[in-house]
């Protein structure tokens, strides 16, 4: 049995399946290019299953590990293959031709869009747009685990994704209702234009973000 | 010579004052009540001074430590007597009747709503809204300085704040212009629910948000 689909062959999708293993779940990556999916299964170890987004998913999770844009289409192509999923949106809308602001309207967010995209019988939750593809793989950030923030408004998938979160040895922190994806992918965004920014010289889009205590 | 006014006598008035002490400068302390900014200033050590906000603020950066509401209040009244200084908006503008969102309409952020009613010649900064007052008066979180970020339009304003903030033994993070306390204070309002929240039984007021690496 398959328990998590990733959607996506990149630097992401190699992260959070790296912390999947890590956390013993078995792991299915569906690419749109069979050769990089098959490449990227290859590198991250036995037993990973390979396809292109041709076929249905098999995980009960499937993360949208891919950019915004696609991953909207994603969802609707899928469109009933999605009921009874958890769908896990890990994007960040932002526009990289200002980079001074969202492609989403302010109110909004990318992960209720793709939410209105999903089949009804589908829950969608946000989760790792705070995390950077090379602390994913690395498993930490500044020598603690990784802070995860989540959010979604089925409990039940909330619980499935911090779950997984917590076997891969990272913290989830559930935020509240997945409207405050709007304020998670907001303050990602102005992470990001630190990352690019040249004045921030230790900051090259491999930082962590956490709750200190 | 005033390096730091600070207007309020609370918990936030203290943590910055304490970090601003620690870093050498000179503080004065102004509160709606004459006696609560002395026990406060007295509490702080000699050398600070303090009085009402009837009397105009001697610093050259002058941080707003009371809530959003005061803070627009505090603004207005002062007006001309503003001219020349850095103001810092440290406000959440959180609805704490609902919990669920902030008073300032998306699109738009507490420190813009100041900025608005400032005069001309001064130039509002945001900063330390995101580092609750007990971790300023300890001056770390998680065994860390305390990461403060900073959003303003005027590179100077900005530069003599983030100075303040070097002294006082903290990182400054200036993440861009004003507009970026949109995105500032929406993450801050998640964390604040956090800490409301029982569920996160170790979060209570008194958590940091690190950038890590």
């Amino acid at each position: 049995m398959t328990n998590l689909t990733i959607i996506g062959n990149g630097n992401m999708a190699r992260g959070i399946a790296t912390r999947a293993l890590a956390g013993g779940l078995t792991v299915e990556i569906l690419g749109q290019d069979a050769t990089k999916a098959k490449e990227l299964a290859a590198e991250l170890g036995t037993g990973v299953t390979f396809g292109t987004t041709a076929e249905a998913p098999q995980g009960g999770i499937v993360v949208l590990a891919v950019p915004f844009d696609a991953a909207k289409s994603v969802v609707s192509t899928y469109g009933e293959a999605l009921t009874g999923k958890t769908i896990v949106d890990i994007t960040n809308p932002v526009n990289f031709q200002t980079f001074d602001s969202l492609v989403v309207e302010p109110g909004t967010s990318a992960a209720e869009e793709v939410a209105q995209l999903a089949p009804a019988g589908a829950h969608v939750v946000k989760a790792f747009n705070t995390t950077f593809a090379g602390t994913l793989v690395a498993g930490e950030s500044g020598g603690q685990p990784l802070d995860v923030f989540i959010a979604g408004d089925n409990a039940d998938a909330n619980a499935a994704v911090s779950s997984f979160i917590s076997a891969g040895g990272m913290r989830p922190l559930v935020v509240g209702p997945l409207k405050r994806s709007r304020e998670l992918e907001g303050f990602q965004f102005v992470l990001m234009t630190m990352q690019a920014n040249p004045e921030f010289a230790d900051f090259n889009w491999d930082t962590g973000l956490q709750v200190t205590k």
